[in-house]
């Protein structure tokens, strides 16, 4: 009743303004992002002599679960989401809160196989799922809250990439891009073993801990970042955090991706770097001299850096595959906005 | 769809069970309450030499707003409800994380007005609101997430109540069972003023932070909850966690909430115990030796013990307020089941 009484009319809708700009408004109400990082993945704040880390991120039915998702997936989706932004700060995380939110006539039984899902999916990444709160909701709701600590200085920040760093990926993109063209518009690429492996990786991603909490130990990357809302908007959330531009001259498509595109006559580079998101790999900067070595720390753990360009001093971010280079557009998925 | 396919009639809804048993069959898949405190009303992991603690709890619009609430009251109460935990438990929070979900067609200002409130009363108990996340969702959602550390010995937890202990509280009661009955109920107490001054106590309700504090750093409390739940349930959860019982000769009913008894020819003693909840007063423990100092304690920050009654080695809460002693029922609000 309040919002007609006092906006008559001329209301400004969170959809008008798009979730960055709400963010950016809700902040400056707040007097700025928190803690010793400033704007970034986690929130970090000193105290004696480690910092606490905190992180929350939600899952939302009507937003966030894809079609056919089973409960186990919303469960594991939820703390794959969190841990992930720990994962490019190089942060171990200590537990996890849940606050739920759930319709009365939600069936209990679904209920515990969502929770199951973040057990599992938290012990896999080892930690616990250690308590929370409970609401009655007009919907499923799910926001999960990662805690931990840190040494100040071990924390890797979005800021902090110098020109003529490597940039790099510790995996390939282009997997949930196909996940989510089979369905959210039915556009099967007529192999079901093929559909079967895509369509897992939107439902079971992901975080790259392991990769992360190597690099940071190590001291070897000077800015990180999760790949969450696809990779063109990852690499100008970077560029942007550190002052710099960046120069790609390899976009990492997986196998399974090119086979989709290929099948659709779709550009797989474009696939890549656009239409994904929540891909969770990590996207970092790692100085010349340490390059060898951020190579071996991270396969040392099971993973794989693969070099996607380098940090240049122009601002901007640019592709140079076949000897031209373009500009990479600031696009993909926008809360309230859609792909934008 | 899933939950069709698989329950096929025989569904097992959460209003079935309660908010109660929802919350028992979620911890046996966790693997019990994570931390040090077990279940209690934050969740505290050691680390090097403190204890990370952190409070989750959210408010749903459709569950949590009450008639003619003001969005100020919204982010205001948000706050409250988690730094109410803290302030039990004697911890000093170090900042908070808000996950928003709204309806795209939120009006911004309506949103901004809700992060004032929060900033603000933030602000009042000495700390920031210092990021979170955004997402749509089909209604508003503010699921707020207190952090901070403390000594694990400092951390005053729901069990340790021994017997012959006082039983204290840090303010009156009866003015939130008052103002739901006016919201709600359409109950007013033919009186403007008075009605204003109820319904205030609901929608911005204080928590008890200086006093919470204070007692656990001088180390006074043996036990001590916070009452969301109204005074008989939070009695209950007190003495059920020490194993212990509850013996009250004394309910504090605010004068407001006498008048309004007396209007309506109501018991305010019942209605102070039942029909409450959200006053965020805190419930405590405190050993015989130690009660004039901690009435001293608490009166130096600005706040007063008022003395409820005994701990008592049978199990139970009772009263006895005329020579004759009655059971306290364990009734009032439980999400799900509304009252019970």
């Amino acid at each position: 009743m309040w919002r007609h009484n006092i906006y008559s009319g001329d209301v400004l809708k969170v959809s008008d303004i798009g979730e960055v700009k709400l963010i950016n408004k809700l902040f400056s109400i707040m007097g700025g992002p928190g803690g010793i990082t400033g704007f970034d993945d986690v929130v970090a704040v000193k105290t004696d002599r480690v910092a606490v880390v905190v992180k929350t991120d939600s899952f939302v039915e009507s937003a966030d679960r894809l079609p056919g998702m089973p409960p186990e997936a919303i469960g594991h989706k939820t703390v794959v989401m969190n841990v992930s932004d720990f994962a490019a700060k190089g942060v171990k995380p200590m537990g996890m809160l849940v606050s739920l939110a759930v319709p009365p006539d939600t069936d209990v039984g679904f209920l515990e196989i969502i929770y199951k899902g973040m057990v599992k999916a938290a012990a896999s990444y080892g930690f616990r799922v250690m308590g929370g709160d409970t609401s009655t909701s007009r919907e499923l709701i799910l926001a999960g809250f990662l805690f931990g600590v840190q040494k100040p200085d071990l924390i890797v920040q979005r800021r902090g990439a110098k020109t003529g760093d490597i940039v790099a990926t510790t995996g390939f993109f282009g997997d949930t891009a196909c996940a989510y063209m089979i369905l959210l518009k039915h556009m099967s690429p007529g192999d079901q073993v093929l559909e079967r492996r895509l369509v897992n990786h939107a439902y079971f991603p992901e975080a790259r801990l392991k990769e992360g909490l190597a690099l940071a130990s190590h001291r070897l990357a000077s800015a990180a970042i999760d790949c969450s809302d696809g990779l063109a908007v990852t690499l100008h959330q970077l560029a942007e955090a550190s002052c710099v531009g960046i120069l790609i001259d390899n976009v990492p498509v997986s196998p399974d991706a090119k086979k989709y595109a290929e099948y659709y006559g779709l550009d797989p580079v474009e696939l890549a770097l656009y239409r994904g998101g929540e891909e969770f790999e990590l996207v970092v900067t790692i100085p010349e001299e340490k390059w060898y070595e951020a190579c071996k720390v991270v396969e040392s753990v099971g993973g794989r850096l693969l070099r996607l360009g380098r940090v240049v001093s122009r601002i901007g971010v640019f592709i140079n595959m076949d000897g031209e280079e373009k500009p990479v557009k600031l696009k993909g998925w926008e809360h309230f906005k859609g792909w934008v």
